[in-house]
Order: structure tokens, then sequence, then C-alpha cells
């Protein structure tokens, strides 16, 4: 059942002793939107955990928190940035069926949940949160503006993309009024920062980029034997689906990863007007208007050509 | 003599034919406070031009502008983003005592102008513009809006460095409800897209990129004879010096471009508390304390040991 803000908030006021589950490969809007949940009922007095599928990377372990208190058995379950029961990992089994609470802010959310609180306007699961904290009338401590600012400025490629709202700005304005946190730091650390790794393979993959249909389709092939010569492991590859497209005058950008031996997951990317959605469909995948995906299989070359056929005839409806 | 906002507009209102001059080398926030200027003086039905000494990249042409009157002798001048007449480039020996009105950001500002609004807190000379096109009440059109948009983002790195204020985001939350332009497609042309020589040489200095001290420090070289190699104009080395920082755990990098046969241009980024004001100050340069640079002369050999016995000295302090 779809519920507002004041419900959430209100339900938020009368549970005990939460789990708050986050999404496998969780990135900087579920850790942030958890964690900031975390304080939120820590604040209440009350006990709760983040709980992962997965660890949770360096890059982030920044809001980790220490829990005051003992471990516990959870009585209430909420979900926080996880659109689908299929994103908890190894957890589905044991709480898929038994969320209590979801907030996300993801227009795909299957409603899962016994309540849900989806805002798909909001850029990111930590705006959603946001909008709770003033209604409760949290304290905007440190730890909940690192938190907060974290899951916008990351779900949003720092203020970047199309899901930037004016909304969004106007939180970051009253977070940066309010409380004295390095936000330039935190921008250093998700956004410029790289490993030795990452920069060894991004380089790679910038020397292998092909040029397609009058080089408007730009393409990375990130093959297993690429990936073990250069001794990089795949978790090194988030994020990586960009680097075609900031190529000047590039509409369509591709990134295909291996899988096995004929399996190949592919990316792809628009810059302006062009529907990948549509054209990843026309593959047996999907997505978004401006990303999307699809699995293909068959040897590299025959990969190579479905695809730009279908990035062809996707080109031509432009 | 520096004057208040209310001052400026004043001045602005009564003003006729003007010329309005940005700095050489011009970057998205002169372009677009220089041009939001012009939009103004239009729309209170004044005569204006928008002068540099160097032409506008092709990247912020989308700010360029049709005059819609004939040429005229100027009987105003105004400088936007100018902080010093040396950055007037060719037009310093005809204005430069002649600047009636200056608007800045830069707290470097040399006061060279006869009535100077100078904001040191403002993370842009779009900033300062915007506040007067507040209290001039001029209407936010597209145009404008891309203006302010651009320069503010250009300066604060798409609100990533330091001097993005709370302010500034609220500025930019206000363009957002008003009107409506793509700002992602602005975001994406300022900061994803890059020509195939960029990329060439990102990889190409990413190749020769050399780690001392422990690897908190990075540095580049890109020598003439790389330049000649890779064919690549030296207008596409824009921004480089950010490069060196990207990798995790440096404290300090450093871009070392060769000038001539024994002179190397040095620029040195600090990624947290170092100050490389300093340590450039120790080596005959100066700058700002994540920012500086300084010119060296020997063979590069020479000088690539006196910049990393200077950044041992400063790592030290830290």
């Amino acid at each position: 059942m779809k519920i507002d803000f004041n419900e959430a908030a209100q339900i938020l006021k009368n549970c005990e002793d939460a789990y708050i589950l986050i999404h496998q490969s969780p990135d900087g809007d579920c850790t942030g939107s958890g964690t900031a949940l975390y304080h939120i009922l820590e604040y209440m007095g009350k006990r709760a955990r983040v709980i992962c599928s997965d660890e949770i990377p360096k890059r982030y372990a920044f809001m980790r928190t220490e829990y005051r208190d003992e471990e516990f058995e959870p009585k209430f379950i909420i979900a926080s940035d996880v659109a689908d029961i299929k994103l908890l990992g190894k957890y589905k089994e044991i709480y898929g069926d038994k969320v209590d609470l979801c907030i996300d802010h993801h227009i795909s959310n299957t409603g899962y949940a016994k309540k849900t609180l989806v805002c798909p306007d909001a850029s990111a699961a930590c705006e959603v949160v946001y909008e709770l904290i003033k209604i409760l009338d949290i304290p905007l401590t440190e730890e909940i503006t690192r938190c907060i600012y974290t899951g916008i400025a990351t779900d949003t490629g720092c203020f970047k993309y199309e899901n930037t709202t004016a909304r969004c700005h106007e939180i970051v304005a009253e977070l940066k009024r309010n409380c004295p946190v390095n936000f330039a730091k935190i921008n250093r650390d998700m956004f410029d920062v790289k490993s030795r790794g990452r920069l060894k393979i991004e380089r790679a993959v910038t020397d292998i980029m092909e040029y397609y249909l009058d080089d408007k389709c730009t393409m990375i092939c990130i093959t297993s034997d690429i990936l073990n010569e250069m001794g990089v492991e795949s978790a090194e590859l988030e994020g990586m689906a960009g680097i075609p497209l900031q190529v000047e005058g590039v509409e369509v950008g591709v990134t295909i990863k291996q899988k096995d031996e004929n399996s190949y997951k592919i990316s792809m990317r628009s810059a302006n007007d062009v529907n990948v959605s549509d054209i990843c469909a026309s593959l047996g995948g999907g997505g978004h208007i401006k990303a999307a995906g699809c699995l293909l299989h068959g040897t590299l070359d025959e990969v190579k050509k479905k695809i730009v056929a279908a990035v062809a005839e996707g080109l031509k409806t432009c």
C-alpha cells in the first residue's frame, strides 16, 4: 500500500527494533539513506541496524556507524532505496515478504512492502529521507548531513544529471547552511579519486574504444582476457558505462562486458535524444530512455554486429 | 572605489553604450557573466557588446548572442570577472585605465576600475550578476538562465569544489524553478564531453604519470616532444592539472609543462591539507592554498628534483 510522508513519519515514530535493508552492490544513496534512517531511529531512542547483502565498499565507509547497543532480533523491517526484493540479495529469502516499510524513489518500485513511500520525483532516496527528517523535526547532525548529502550527490552525478531538481539544490543549500561538513572532501572522494587499477582500466578501455556509424556510436569491449591481463577486479568496473559517451559528437555509448564464453552484458547510454531503452528492448533488454541494457549471446563479433544494427535503427528515429 | 550591489545596479541603470570586457582565455564564468550583463543592458534598452582578447571557445558558443544593433563607440566600460588589467590581453592598452565599473568575485582584484563591486564569497562572477538581476528586477529569460548557470557550474566544478556555497545552490534552485533550460545538456557539454585529442592526451599523461614520496606526490610532465608526437594543441591542455590528483592517496599533484628548451611551467594541486601556495612560494611562485604554480628553469631532471624536494618539505608541515 502506498503511503504519504506523514504516515511514514508516524510509522517510524512507532516502530521498535528495526532492521534497515539496503540493496546489494551498495552505492552512496542506499548507504546514505539507510544510515540516515539508522541515526533518525537512534535519536528517537530505538534500536536499529543497517543490513546489506554485500559489504559496504571502503569509499562509503565514512558513513559507517558504531552501533551502541547489542545485537537484537528485528521486530520491524524497513527497506531503503530497494526497488525490488531481488535486490536484497541473500536476504531476499528471509525478509523479502516481511518488509513493513519501504522508502524509495524508483518509479519501478514493485510495491513488495506492506507500506511503501515512493517519490519518483526525488533525485535520491536520501531526498525522501530528508523530507521525513523535517517532518520528524530531527536535528541535522554532522552524521546525518554527510549521509543525506552523499546520497543526493552520488545519485545525481554531483548535480550533473537530469534528475537534479530545484528541490535537491534547495536541500543541499539547507544542509550547507545548517552544518559545517567538508562537502568538497566528500565530492573529491566520490567523484575524483580513482584507484591505480581503475585508472589503468580506464586507460585501457579508451585505447580499445571503437567508433561506428559516422562516430555517432562508440563501443568498448571488456573481455575476460582484458580483465585478467590487467589484474583488475570486476568491482573496479562500476560506472564504466559512462566512458564511451565522453567523446565529442557521440550519441550512443555502448559498453560490452563478457560474462562467460559466449554471453555478453551490454550497457547502453544516450547522450541526447536517442532512446536506448527502445534499442535495448529490440535486443531483448530494457531500461530507461538514457540508460538501458541487455544480455546477448554469440561470438563477440556477432554481438557487436547485432548492436550496431540496432543502434543504426535507433539513430534513424531521431 | 569599492561599491555595493545597490550602487552597481544604479550605475547599470544609468550607463549608455557599454563595452563589457571579459578576461583573456575566456572560461564559462567570464563568458556567462559578460553575456548575462549584455542581456541585462539590452533589456533596459541600452546598446552593449561583449569584448574579449581571445575568441570565445566553441564549447561556450551556446551563450553567444546576436547583437541587434549596429557597431558603436563605447561611452561606458564594464569589466566582468577580470581581476587584473593584465587579463584584458590586447585590450589592456586601450581600456586598462578606462574601466568605469568592474564586477568580480576574485579576492585578488587589484581595484583598477573607477568603481568595483567585488564579492570574494561568491563562487562565480555569475553569482554577483545574479544578485544584480534580482535588484534590477530583470526577468530570468532562457538566455540569462543559461549564462548564470554555466558560470556558477563551471567555476565550482559542477558544485564540487570548496567554493560551492549554500547561496550558489539556492541560486541554482531559483533558476531551475523559474526557467525550463536543459541544464543536464549544459553539464554534459561542460564536464563530460572531450575531443578525441583530449582523450588521447589524457591517456598519454596517465601512462607517463610518475609517483614520488611514498606515492603522496604524483607528477605528469608534458614536454614539447610529447605534444608534437601526439599532434595535440596546447589549448587541449586546459584543466589537465587536476589529473595527477585523481589517484587514491595522493596529497600533491604536479603538472609540468615545457615552455621552451630549459624552462617549465609548474601547476601544483593539493588534495587535502598540504599548502601548495607555500610550496610554490619556496620555488619562486605563488597562488592559492590548494592550487598554485611557478616557473622553473633547468633540465627536466633538475626541475623534477627541485619540485620533489620542495613537496617533501611541504608534506612535513602537515
